[in-house]
């Protein structure tokens, strides 16, 4: 049973009722209740909680973390960043989900700006399947549509992902890569792009789907990080003149 | 219980004594015997049946196929590689193993000619693991030995894998690309080098387990195909004047 | 001054008076004509010429072979492909535009089947860069807008391409991975959508400025094909008892 | 006439009689020499100087910045990082060489450890060429060998590069990715293992042909930086009640 813990700064839910109608338990509480029933053993912790309810003890135990955060990027201590990315590196799986691409510990990890083209103005969204052999599309149709999003647009400036299993079409004219791999460490990575506060993105099945399944696929492989540093040679050297 | 068919040509098995002696049920018994043992729907399939054992009922039963041949890649009729590579994009799993690289399986899904440099002379081969994020390296360490193998060099002419999960050192001064994913359609392709028959190479727990964690990462997700063809808008078109 | 052979199947533009009155000179004519501009060494060959025009005297010295196929692939002998095939990976580059990417050439590098939806409706589509470090992007700004084109709609069934520089939305709803690069032995493949014959695509500037950057771009490397086969060892092997 | 800078940390020559006598000119003197004689507006910058050598106005005239350190990384201050990257990300190219692997710049770049085991063991080094189709290769023959070397071995923290060009064998028994592409924003990203100080590497006549090499393919795209942030809609959007 994978150990997931959901991150939210659950700050748009206490501001803003209509986030509130639609999240009632908060962005974290929705995501962790389809998670919880897929069979995850699941927890919550959020920014306002202290170390931002992940402290050593949590992190540790935590299998896979999901990200979700949008106004308060900046408020997320370095040092909790740091140990964030160090769980990464150690293997924890890391899940980003859509405004989450301006989080520190995005960034921090992709080395670039994560910086994109972005409106509100309920476009519609058509997420294309464009890897059908990746375990996160399975259970998927060859789209996931969502009537109403925000829009993300290229150029989103990351890294090319190691693998690239959706692209977005956006009623205004614009294409996003919006669910992408990158492997970091021993760690696995998963950047999925929609799910504005505004939405009810987080109830739809389909997007449930690829996040349930994006957990499965992040689990770490049993392996510890390798040896570094200065290292004897297994094989004899020539001693040269 | 992912259902898994081990293909061999058992040429050498019938013609050499000291392959024989070193695996009595054949290659194909060897690794269907640990693989079975792994939990896996496990059948064995070789050159000499009717159809080479990959009759279309086999074919689509199957949901990992692996495949060893040497001598005799030309004998397996164009018709047959024809199913399997159709399987392959339709989700079947494929792992070619060692000599394999010249099958015609392999030629005909990688589009280059998977030539390499080679020699028999008791190479001592190190396998890196170079992706420790990587699911098929599970429970492996930092790097596998076989003390003897046959040596493989680079260039190997494939194109770039989507993932480098090992690196062969070998004693005679060469390296090689031994652990490569490649994604095919909805099929996952998984190339492990050693293996050459004339060494014990698939008793060796640590390749047995690297093959056992590829056939639980090949599983097909559960998809089916695109559709492709003539397709009506999903939007309105506007009419240009 | 990079040799570049520009072939074309040249049917449509026999076949149909539209096609004729926005390519007078065929399709090859209007790309050997910018490309000629460009201060390339431009030649062109065509289907219905003695082994398509590309005999061996032809093929050795193209540097860059530029490919566009429609109604006739199945024409186009084996032999020529291989021939073809054969150059690319000796390190001959390959630009292979729109419906080529059906033409036994492609299809054979590729190893998948290469298909696609499609549909011929005067969809817009709009071309975004999402590789803007490439120098096929060279001089590009953020996407290319074509006011009526062909649709051609994710999945694509191809490998995940080594890089990624365009991708198109579609008016109707669809996206598209429409500027890929793939290498396949020493040779650099490019695939740019775009071009449909019906339209005055290949007049677009924008369009030829992708295909002068990727004539550039694809130019062999100063090198031969590596040493494969049997090897001796570059250092001693230790006699093992 | 590309304009490179050439930047050393050049405390080594300063402290130790056996580097300075390789170096007579520092290491950063050895490699703007070659790359001054193969036609680059090549000039160099060293850490002492005042902000590092690396004004605005240096790296604004930068096309591609080669980057030495070793001893001093943590010297080299943030602002001057966080300006390099800028640039980097803005399209200046950046050749990362040997220990640079653990420069602030790279790590940044990177988002990872950028950790590998090292022995300082005169081990013999091959670089073999596992990308003969890329122009980096250019004039280099199937392996570069060194006859004695610092060794760096796997795993080496860092993404899966871009594109893989060599692989190093060593005699003590490791192997190394040792030449990567990385792209990052508009900029492209070399990295090259070989170079310890106590070693004539950088007279190596083929070294100096991949450095050479590396500038030209790192060289700007004629672009500017993708437009970022809010984004008025190029397509009507449907008003949804």
């Amino acid at each position: 049973m994978v150990k997931v813990t959901v991150w939210n700064e659950n700050r748009h839910e206490n501001k803003n009722e209509n986030v509130r109608a639609i999240y009632p338990k908060g962005i974290h509480g929705a995501i962790a209740e389809f998670l919880d029933a897929a069979g995850f053993d699941t927890k919550t912790a959020t920014l306002d909680e202290p170390e931002h309810g992940l402290t050593d003890e949590v992190l540790n135990e935590t299998e896979v973390l999901v990200w979700w955060g949008h106004l308060a990027h900046h408020e997320v201590s370095d040092e909790i960043v740091q140990k964030v990315k160090s769980r990464v590196l150690d293997g924890m799986g890391l899940i980003v989900l859509h405004s989450g691409h301006f989080s520190k510990i995005f960034k921090s990890l992709m080395g670039t700006s994560c910086d994109l083209k972005w409106r509100e103005a309920d476009d519609k969204e058509r997420l294309w399947v464009v890897d059908p052999s990746h375990p996160i599309a399975d259970g998927i149709g060859e789209y996931i549509e969502l009537d109403r999003e925000e829009m993300y647009g290229e150029h989103f400036d990351i890294p090319a992902p190691d693998e690239l299993i959706f692209t977005s079409w956006f009623e205004g004219g614009e294409v996003f890569r919006s669910g992408c791999t990158f492997k970091r460490g021993n760690g696995r990575i998963f950047y999925f792009r929609p799910g504005h506060e505004t939405y009810p993105t987080y109830h739809n099945k389909e997007v449930q789907r690829v996040i349930t399944n994006a957990v499965t696929w992040a689990k770490p492989a049993d392996r510890i990080r390798p040896v570094y540093g200065n290292s004897q040679p297994l094989e004899k050297i020539t001693v040269k003149s």
